[in-house]
């Protein structure tokens, strides 16, 4: 992501676990382990779903949600993308979360923080009888305890929704922390150096005022105190 | 992005300058005026570019930048994705905003607002004699008047980079905004209902520490404003 990758770094092939999951550019920057992975995915609302038909290849957004050693999607029966899914399409997808710009001394050392996850595989389908339960855990993802509060989804609504999972073995996480790297002539350089960092921060909620308002639960309540902390 | 997503409407199909790019899912979410375009592209720092080679299909983040009708990338020469982009691989470029998690009174209605870019088509390789002055617009871009700050790039450092564009004809936006569409047999139920807003935001600016500290410039002053306000 940086126009500071011009450096190849061999190690960390032997954990990939395949040719197209090693990291090929700043390999030190590669991790092949699930408690990495599982911390990327679980901070992560969305991923990008690449997949290719015979109009090309696709790049879609769409929620996503861990458990276990699976990536979850769901979305309606009538989505392309999960009708192509569903026919075993390989799929590549993808978490980034993008942690701060970094300023460095000379123009090529400038890069960006990040922390990334890439998924190669097929999705398969959830069974009707594992659905409702999946669902629940997204829910619970989202917003603790809420699955109690809402109206379930009925029959109806289930049948029209379809949710997949991808196994997780095939993955590589891409992880730059810190401060710029810059060449030891430019260190003297009269120039601020260092990092500007970014987060995806909650905002205050808004009440809908479709109906009378009703007290806030406990996830909402600690939605503003995320912001105000 | 949404349980939601069970509604097909016809709207907008004629304004698609593809068929790849007629939204079918919830049509009315669809634009595609260049305005709208630019707002969430300009607001983007990185995108993912899908492409496919003999290894199957990948998603991979990148920096990003828009000047005029193109978006921007740029990376190593050694790059995979961007040696492929130069050979003329068609790919899907998408910039994804995640804006809120839309809380409705049925867990079928839950939802995400969000405002998304797909652009399809192929990249086209920069020339040696643009590419330092569109390196330049991407600094601006990033923090203006750093460029007279910094060292440019040299020959070698400016020879080790590729930076391609990608036009933005076929393109489209995706955008849902506002609160949660429930149905009007649930609206008395006694459940908070509503939006936790999540914006990409600042937190102050981390100096590097590898020499004496220079005073901030307007750009990272500013982001700490920012972050206060």
């Amino acid at each position: 992501m940086s126009l500071a990758d011009a450096v190849n770094d061999p190690a960390a092939d032997s954990a990939a676990p395949s040719q197209r999951t090693r990291v090929r550019r700043i390999a030190r920057r590669a991790h092949y382990d699930a408690a990495t992975l599982h911390a990327i995915l679980d901070e992560a609302y969305v991923c990008h779903v690449a997949f290719s038909d015979e109009h090309g290849v696709h790049c879609i957004p769409t929620a996503c949600w861990r458990e276990g050693d699976h990536l979850y999607i769901h979305g309606s029966n009538g989505s392309r993308m999960l009708r192509l899914a569903a026919e075993g399409a390989e799929v590549c997808v993808t978490v980034t979360h993008l942690d701060g710009l970094v300023l460095a001394r000379s123009a090529f050392n400038h890069s960006m923080n990040y922390r990334s996850a890439v998924i190669y595989g097929v999705f398969e389908v959830v069974t009707e009888e594992h659905k409702a339960a999946v669902l629940d855990a997204f829910m619970e993802h989202i917003a603790p305890g809420r699955r109690h509060e809402v109206r379930a989804g009925n029959r109806k609504e289930l049948a029209a929704t379809t949710v997949m999972r991808i196994a997780l073995a095939e993955s590589v996480t891409k992880i730059r922390t810190g401060g710029p790297k810059d060449d030891e002539d430019d260190m003297d350089r009269p120039v601020w150096a260092g990092v500007l960092p970014l987060t995806l921060a909650p905002l205050p909620p808004v009440a809908d005022t479709a109906a009378p308002e009703r007290e806030a639960p406990a996830y909402v309540k600690a939605w503003s105190n995320r912001q105000d902390g």
